[in-house]
């Protein structure tokens, strides 16, 4: 230890928040609190408001969290969303020279909690500060509720986004029933299924029926993973209405055609396109409409009644939703905690991982690992290929995965 | 008790589900159990699939409750949207003679639980059948979560929802302090405020500011009893953004313009029309994309940049998430119970209503009433005007009404 530089820490949140994102905030300072803090290492802990722009703009806009009392922390910890702002800036060359300069007037340490789709700001900014001779070491804190981080079993954010979507549609399922016709539900993730999958929750069952009218709801399943066929999409919704007079049906925003083309787009009316040159897919109900539209326009007898057909798009109340899965609670804490542990232990710098040690059914566990920083960015993780099932559903492989993750769920009665 | 006459009970649900229409259902059954059924009046109580189409259908589509245990009946009172399945059916002059026919041949009292906004059932089959010297006992069971039926201090369905809308709030506030933007929530309520209103509990606080800036989010709240203008509601947000980068809206999805007319099918595309001539507002995003569109251009200086905008609806799920106000379980399980001991008192026919008896701080309580079946139907309440404020704001005296309702909410930390 006593080979490290001394000087400060920073941390900042980044991306789309999460509703675990502030106990891995947590996480890390307590852990440099108990760690390099109190070894005189790290003089001062410096949140960065915004993630960033908190250390680049003039003067900086920092919370000094050195001394931040425990009770505060927890507080903060079962808050839902980013405690310090977020940004989704991805810095020009300008920037970067900004956040370095103003890095090696304020700190020796940086920590970031952000998703591999968006910027690769701690690998860069250590490349950065190498080149200039400046020793900054860097670590990346994993988080999204996509699940699409490379080196990682799953991500802090998955499992209580996925509880969400899982109880939505045991809800929905019911409401479904209780008047008929055919609902659908635009989820969240846009390169990966995970969060789509977990619908599949719901059906409170491991193996499903390929004929999809003989599945519990919901009875069909679309992910980016598996090109998405207007046609066979409107044969299989066709299939189930006819034999329960209901369907109800989990979307990924995300789903693309054979061509990898988005649907999305090709059915919404608002072009608007973000700082990373996206559609916007998530805050609007387009994809969920246009789904519909084409529904009743395919089912509606000549001459005869267009059936009941709903969306809803589940939108931003899946990453802060306040009731959390209790597992991704104590991982996202766990992983802020292992980053600061490993920089007291001399690390140079890394991404925090978490691996699943066992899946026994009552008896899950994870330990958390290390990766380098490179190895986690840029490329999103799509879902596994066995995860999938006939094109519409998905398999018991992903239930085995996704169920210990998500937790307890309601059983319902039955008249 | 001597003087009722014997015969079968049957009870159907209708309208729109809600999370706790079981409890009353449930209530019912119970009540009769111990009441009707153990004094020999009543033979048998058979439900009603999906309402009076169960009665009416042609050798009918019924289930007999009049022995189901007690651990089934407490499985389904936690189970959210209508067990036996729901109706939006308004029967005709045809229709009714075939429910009448049917319930002579096999009951003769008749429970319903419904709103007042779908077609008043108990009532007309009540007349109809003293009309044809038939004599049936009609008895209303209240639910809907918009709030809107006269002679109740509040229906039972109205605080589950309210507590979800406030969650969702309270959640939304924070993700929108994360990454800034504009943010608007559309809530179901097409005719009443109530449920909008309950994004106000969101702010943890009674007393707001005139400033809607100065206000903790929902920064603004729209409701269809106060005139939507649009140019006042994009000088609102465009006040709230300029000074705080950021503002959440919740508006409810029945907002009209000074002369009555709603704005959502101005702004929508699709003009689907339901069994009621309602256009349909809830099952699709456009109202919210609609204002979305308008902040966007109003608020985007020339030749600049777009402020983020995002719109989300909430959408069925504010009715049939499955976590509950537990005053709202207990008051919908106790109504139910209440129609059947009317029943048995001899009460030829009511409308079950709830009385709030104590609103002092931790000592809420509530009792039950009758109404006659013609005073609930048909004419749908309104939120007193004392509950809005400034044309984009909720008053503490709504907040007083509706938390006791709610129940406790999280507290989060801050940094």
């Amino acid at each position: 230890m006593s080979d490290l530089p001394t000087g400060n820490a920073a941390i900042g949140q980044s991306g789309g928040p999460t509703a675990v994102i502030n106990q891995s905030l947590v996480g890390v300072v307590e852990g440099l609190q108990k760690g390099l803090v109190a070894s005189g290492t790290v003089k001062q802990i410096l949140g960065m408001r915004h993630g960033v722009r908190g250390i680049a703009k003039d003067g900086g806009d920092l919370v000094d969290l050195t001394a931040m009392p425990a009770k505060t922390l927890e507080a903060v910890a079962q808050t839902p969303s980013a405690a310090l702002g977020s940004t989704r800036d991805k810095p020009d060359e300008e920037y970067c020279a900004q956040i370095l300069q103003a890095a090696a007037r304020t700190t020796s340490a940086t920590s970031s909690i952000s998703a591999a789709t968006i910027p690769p700001t701690p690998a860069e900014s250590a490349r950065r500060a190498a080149r200039a001779g400046y020793e900054m070491r860097c670590f990346h804190v994993p988080k999204t509720i996509d699940n699409d981080l490379k080196e990682n079993d799953h991500t802090p954010g998955f499992a209580s986004a996925a509880r969400f979507v899982t109880l939505a549609h045991m809800g929905d399922a019911l409401d479904n029933a209780s008047l008929g016709g055919i609902k659908i539900n635009v989820v969240m993730g846009r390169q990966a299924g995970f969060l789509t999958a977990a619908a599949s929750l719901a059906r409170g069952c491991r193996e499903t029926d390929k004929d999809a009218a003989k599945r519990p709801a919901p009875h069909l399943i679309y992910v980016p993973e598996v090109p998405f066929v207007m046609d066979h999409f409107l044969h299989d919704v066709d299939r189930v209405y006819s034999a329960l007079g209901r369907c109800q049906i989990a979307v990924s925003e995300g789903i693309r055609d054979a061509d990898g083309n988005e649907i999305g787009p090709q059915l919404m009316r608002s072009g608007e396109v973000d700082a990373h040159g996206n559609v916007q897919l998530s805050g609007s109900g387009a994809l969920g409409d246009g789904l519909a539209d084409a529904v009743k326009k395919a089912l509606t007898p000549a001459g005869g009644k267009a059936p009941r057909v709903r969306a809803d798009t589940f939108g931003y109340l899946q990453r802060c939703w306040p009731a959390t899965s209790s597992v991704d609670a104590m991982e996202a804490r766990g992983v802020g905690r292992h980053a600061a542990k490993l920089a007291a232990d001399g690390d140079a710098g890394a991404s925090i991982t978490i691996i699943r040690t066992s899946n026994v059914p009552g008896d899950y566990r994870s330990e958390f690992g290390r990766a380098d920083l490179s190895a986690v960015a840029r490329h999103a993780r799509h879902m596994p290929e066995d995860f999938s099932d006939d094109g519409n559903n998905i398999s018991a492989v992903f239930y085995d995965y996704c169920h210990p993750l998500v937790g307890e769920l309601p059983t319902f009665g039955k008249l």
